[in-house]
């Protein structure tokens, strides 16, 4: 099997499943339970959290655990929007983002909110003078993702981070859940005020995630209840899951620390191997984040690619997963302004730190093969 | 150890933590992804819910996966209440619900709901006459609990529901997170709009939970995004924590069918052995769910009482876990109008199908010593 869909989703850690494991039997306690049982368990919830405030480098009170990254891009933006909006009810993300974004500014526009969605070039990059130029004194987030999920666009987030510093009451929300472990971000120096991340992206858990929430920050809780995690967000804690959770992202670091010029050299050789070839058009620009390719094959629907390759124990997506039951069209693409044969055609080739070279090799040999069969249905396959 | 918190959380069951690592090695893709590996693990995922549905006797388009009890209740009453405002911003609930239910109402009063919190008796139950008084043109939901946390108290939801079926815009949310396996329960017969399920409280895992949600309400989701869970919670979904769930609940519900005699009989035992105790108020009625018992030793300060047995390797609560590291006064029991000596005294012993007789004539032995120790210092200890 090749797996190619990373981004979609990844194979749990067989190390962050045993962690998950002893965890649930050694530490099953409620950590609000009095008895040590629950001290215990309290205990190893702020190592946790420790632990991951450390890698991120931020406070261990900016730590909210969620259930994911879609969680957390939602208690941010509807966290901040029900919080502040007596300040003001505008707020501006770009066009490319996650649907877990861009939805929850839609549910927002419901309730009487007024959103700027900002153009992206041709490669899917915010400009961020664009940004700068809508912001209004009723302006109260803005939200804008590291990687982008369909095309690998890495955005000038520090740049837009030194912007909205200006204005002392407008936070800036980034959705780092592509780009972590994958591209160098300093939360400090890109001055970012809520942060959402998720565990099954990085070889850990489905259901964990974190919201990093700077210090002073009040947001509207979407859970509320017994008052957890510093009455952000309520609910029995998934302690096994945020160890899980905190395991995934130590490791990763570690790949990005040690691995990070494999990956890269792999993602090189694989946009050379696919510029040899004439019938697809590469969407992602290399100065992406080094696992995701987006390449085109016009004429040849995405999912009846994605079943040829399938057959042969090949992976990879159309578009982001979320989506990929809606019509052929990416949206993304769309608003990059590529041409419809290329936007109704698009494929999401997705690498994490455990994809070989050889792997590269087999699916040039396979996919160039697909490619001619499917275009002309001369070749044979 | 003597594991009487199970109201705080359960220890999860072995076959269910292997069902969720196998799930993990053997389904870890994406449902949404067009492959075979996502969609087995849709088909997976679809057997779920029908599994699910048919524990619960509702359709398996009713069920919507959550991360845990507070997330189902926060879903439900924000839900409606986003939704449904246009026509009419009032509630009622009662003061003895959950906080994940009681806060999520003071967040609504935040946004402008108005909310009846109605009385209940001294033994914490609501009167449905009380509730069908305070019903407005304007009301648009009623929350009550199934089983009360703190003292097991068993509401008349069936009474309840048919109130609310006269009005055919007012919807009926029932926490059930107590009551599941541990009273019947018909959401049919009881005509409920609404069901909120946890995980971990089921011998099953933290954060998962399922809301049911009945065909044709629409709520406002608190998580937008690609539109799972039927656009009503959207997220990359987590099948393992799922497949989890439903089997935490189908070996509940074997529990309920082959053991609920076994379990009662060792709670009215416990009922019979803490009457002939002099020291104690014993709080919870005899009618009560079959698992939890509420005591207070007047004098004697919960926290107090809970170290020392937790020095025997006895594991009891001070009220709900979740308040438990607030004042010592149980906002239940004042609710219920009980001596300042009583609310401010009390611990919830809560059993599951696993405790034992013996662990009850254990416990005895240890609570009796413990109550003579610490009213009047004048037993060994
Ligand atoms: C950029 C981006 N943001 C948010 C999400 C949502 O995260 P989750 O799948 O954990 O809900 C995803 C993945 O689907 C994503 O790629
Ligand atoms: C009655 C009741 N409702 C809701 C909850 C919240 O559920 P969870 O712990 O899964 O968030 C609990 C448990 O804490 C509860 O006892």
């Amino acid at each position: 099997m090749i797996y190619f869909d990373n981004s979609a989703t990844t194979l749990p850690l067989p190390e962050v499943l045993e962690t998950y494991h002893k965890v649930n039997e050694q530490f099953f306690a409620n950590p609000s339970s009095l008895h040590h049982l629950g001290s215990n368990a309290e205990r190893l919830m702020d190592r946790t959290r420790q632990s991951i405030a450390q890698q991120l480098e931020v406070e261990s009170g900016e730590i909210v655990f969620t259930s994911g990254g879609t969680e957390g891009n939602n208690l941010a933006i509807k966290g901040i929007a029900l919080e502040h909006q007596s300040r003001g009810k505008h707020m501006i993300t770009s066009q490319t983002e996650h649907p877990s974004v861009l939805e929850a500014f839609r549910g927002l526009e419901q309730l009487g909110f007024e959103i700027t969605y900002v153009n992206v070039d041709d490669k899917g990059k915010v400009n961020p003078a664009d940004i700068k130029r809508y912001i209004r004194y009723d302006t109260i987030l803005i939200s804008i993702m590291s990687v982008n999920n369909e095309l690998g666009t890495i955005q000038p987030i520090e740049e837009i981070g030194q912007i909205a510093s200006q204005y002392p009451k407008l936070y800036f929300h980034v959705d780092h859940v592509q780009g972590i472990g994958k591209i160098p971000l300093s939360l400090k120096r890109a001055k970012v005020d809520l942060c959402t991340l998720s565990g099954h992206k990085i070889h850990g858990l489905k259901g964990t995630g974190v919201l990093m929430v700077r210090q002073g920050i009040r947001i509207f809780p979407l859970f509320h209840g017994g008052g957890h995690e510093g009455n952000k967000r309520s609910g029995t804690e998934n302690l096994p899951g945020m160890v899980a959770f905190a395991k995934a992202l130590r490791l990763i670091k570690e790949k990005e620390s040690n691995h990070m010029g494999g990956l890269k050299s792999i993602y090189h050789y694989f946009i050379e191997k696919l510029r040899d070839i004439d019938e697809i058009v590469i969407n992602s620009s290399p100065e992406g984040a080094p696992h995701i390719i987006n390449v085109s094959v016009p004429g040849v629907k995405p999912e009846v690619m994605i079943h040829v390759l399938a057959d042969k124990e090949i992976f990879i997506s159309s578009k982001s997963a979320c989506s990929s039951k809606q019509p052929d069209v990416s949206s993304v693409l769309k608003a990059c302004k590529l041409e419809q044969s290329v936007t109704t055609s698009a494929l999401r080739i997705s690498l994490s730190y455990q994809n070989t070279q050889v792997e590269v090799d087999q699916f040039i040999n396979e996919f160039i093969k697909a490619v001619r069969y499917l275009k002309d249905k001369k070749g044979r396959y």
